[in-house]
């Protein structure tokens, strides 16, 4: 899967202004990134009024709209969609998926901290807190950068998260549901699913792959 | 695949208002209802100021957002996404994807057409057209209706393209591009797969099942 970082922090310390730093600094070493923002309130995206917009108010579950420079989609959903099953429906040419929110998740978190504001940070290193971004000095087991130090920032991330990023992965999702696969069953999988594609006409050896099967009942 | 249906016709020739009156009769017959919609000149669906919007002024390439009730996403393309791949994509639990506009897929076509209007109709039945929809009687080798036969268009979709639809059914992209497949080769990857992947933990037969694999050069 793509690597995950989580861009974390209490309300108004900044996560978005880090991030419009973070995002182009990691851009600009090479990487595409995607970014994923955690809407506790439920958002508005779509325009009252516009075509997409009556489409859902008629009662269409997914609206997608495409144009020559960018496509996008609305999906309802009856239960919030896990972290990882966004990463494996949205995303399949970036890089790194920056994650604005989502600190209850299980991935590598970066917190981003005020001591003017907050007592001390939400987060440990047993929520796989790989670094803290602050406006003073703290004592921490992790790596402590200041607001100016997004170059650092993104070396770490470089180091820990895209650098020795070369082994095929696999992700299937059952109905949403993800299968757990160790690395030899993964292997396993990728090279059967290679072996038997690759005498079809039409094959050329891909950077990505993505098979979608829908099963009816007989 | 899901089917598709577009709904083409002239600039103003009530595509939109059709399709608010044609989703909410599918949806009542127990189809769940996905809808494309196409726009040439491309759109802003995201929100100045909004985080999302500092994301991709940053430097993202897609974005999401997720809450409990809804996902939605925006992927900056270089060249317009094919129909086929926006399906894949962004649609797995519908049964129909009606689509707005389109008129040169190969799709199966509904045109929206107004006599007071236009000379003509935009299709013909070597465009795949399957219905026209029309304010005024028209000789065509397609069945008419007027534009108060809601009911009627949905009856039509729901013997061509909604029953009798129980085979599995697999896409495969390349980087993606669509692999083409006859059937019984699709037989036959279905098969492998739901083999192989049966016999691990956590399977259990699902609805749709869904691989992404990431190819890395070693």
């Amino acid at each position: 899967m793509i690597p995950i970082v989580c861009v974390v922090g209490a309300s108004d310390s900044g996560k978005t202004t880090f991030l419009e730093q973070l995002i182009p600094e990691v851009c600009s070493r090479g990487y595409r990134v995607g970014t994923i923002k955690h809407d506790v309130h439920g958002f508005e995206m779509d325009r009252e009024g516009k075509d997409t917009w009556r489409h859902r108010q008629a009662g269409a579950a997914t609206i997608a709209i495409s144009s020559p420079t960018q496509v996008a989609s609305i999906r309802v959903t009856d239960v919030e969609m896990e972290l990882t099953e966004v990463v494996a429906r949205y995303f399949w040419t970036e890089d790194l998926i920056l994650v604005e929110g989502f600190k209850r998740s299980p991935f590598p978190k970066i917190e981003i901290f005020r001591a003017m504001i907050e007592p001390k940070p939400l987060c440990t290193e047993d929520d796989n807190l790989v670094a803290l971004v602050s406006d003073d000095a703290v004592e921490m087991s992790v790596p402590v950068f200041r607001f100016q130090q997004v170059g650092a920032v993104a070396d770490l991330i470089e180091t820990r998260f895209l650098k020795n990023r070369k082994r095929s992965r696999i992700v299937v999702h059952l109905d949403g549901r993800r299968l757990p696969m160790n690395e030899f069953v993964q292997d396993i999988v990728i090279n059967t699913l290679q072996g038997m594609l690759s005498s079809l006409r039409g094959w050329k050896p891909p950077k990505s792959l993505q098979i979608n099967v829908q099963f009816h009942d007989e």
